[in-house]
């Protein structure tokens, strides 16, 4: 087994984050996105979408997409469950795992890549190339506040995103707000709920993953 | 239990579809999407994010977001399995059910409502307004058009989309080019395989739910 990761990208942290909390080690691979090594033919032979992470299993097979990577170790290795527990738990961690995936870390993305020099023409990850959009830059900060403050009433209600258990919806948000930190679109300070909950997040080991 | 549907919309009828593969009946409730109920002070205290679909279950939980819904569904009514089988599939139809979602449908959906004048505040669907971005929109048509040649060169090696076995990717893919057909973006004719998968999903009793 293999993961192909690249220390410095937000998406690879996810499943860095992940494992760490499941307490797993996985053998990795850097891949220098900085200089293109994911357009590389070497690259494109083990994942065509040229992104990571991307995990390779003994048998050959390839599995992309971070939440994908997480949910195959989730069934591997299902304590501390990641995922919820039962089909009630399991539902409400999905639904808040992809808001925070859209709303937050998408978002933050939108913002990233079509404001950095670097992706000029590659506005969106993957093996298209897409021009910048800078109206989209703007969007994007928008979506970054309103994304602020829905995390700040849902962690007003809640120890932890999904309720009181942390899951891969924390994972999620957390990775997003230290992306943000590259946009200089910190959480705002009046905020306390989302700032008391990211504190709590970055005394876990697994932040340092 | 409860899901709040709107019939013409894409979003429920993945949803629907999904119940209909499994055999399932939920009694329903249209939201009138058209002539903005989901803005009203009644739906908004059902569900703030002013979005359909959207399951109440007996207890009064809210689980919002198409997939949590399906996999809701996926655990209290486990066959036949749409979520993938053992950690491998399962991982499997986990990609390409992202993939589906964000280079199909997200991409259809990014045309749509960059174009239709119902949505000129509202590019974003959820309770935050957006404005319109036309560049977006051209963007969206282009990536429609690589949606279509990934989908193509995958259902070359493969009869569904996520393997041997229907599976939600397939909901989200067909439901996504069907959205496509709003846009007049239909699958190319040359694109043969993708055509045979369409086909062969349009058959299933569930294409009418």
């Amino acid at each position: 087994m293999k993961l192909y990761d690249c220390k410095p990208a937000p998406n690879p942290r996810r499943v860095r984050m992940f494992l760490a909390e499941k307490g797993i080690d996985v053998p990795t691979e850097q891949v220098d996105l900085r200089n293109g090594q994911q357009f590389t033919p070497e690259f494109r032979a083990v994942n065509p979408q040229c992104v990571v992470p991307f995990l390779v299993l003994d048998d050959g097979t390839g599995i992309g997409e971070s939440e994908a990577i997480c949910r195959y170790f989730e069934e591997v290795h299902p304590e501390p469950a990641l995922f919820g527990k039962d089909a009630k738990d399991k539902a409400t961690v999905t639904m808040w795992q992809r808001r925070m995936s859209f709303d937050g870390f998408d978002a933050v993305g939108e913002t990233f890549r079509n404001t950095t020099p670097a992706f000029k023409t590659r506005a969106l990850s993957g093996p298209n190339f897409y021009d910048q959009i800078p109206e989209l830059a703007e969007r994007g900060m928008k979506r970054v506040k309103n994304f602020y403050r829905m995390l700040d009433d849902r962690l007003g209600a809640s120890r932890f995103i999904a309720g009181d258990r942390f899951s891969i919806a924390d994972i999620t948000a957390f990775v997003a707000v230290d992306f943000s930190g590259w946009l200089k679109l910190a959480i705002p300070d009046e905020l306390s709920n989302a700032k008391r909950w990211y504190g709590e997040v970055a005394a876990r080991p697994s932040a340092k993953a």
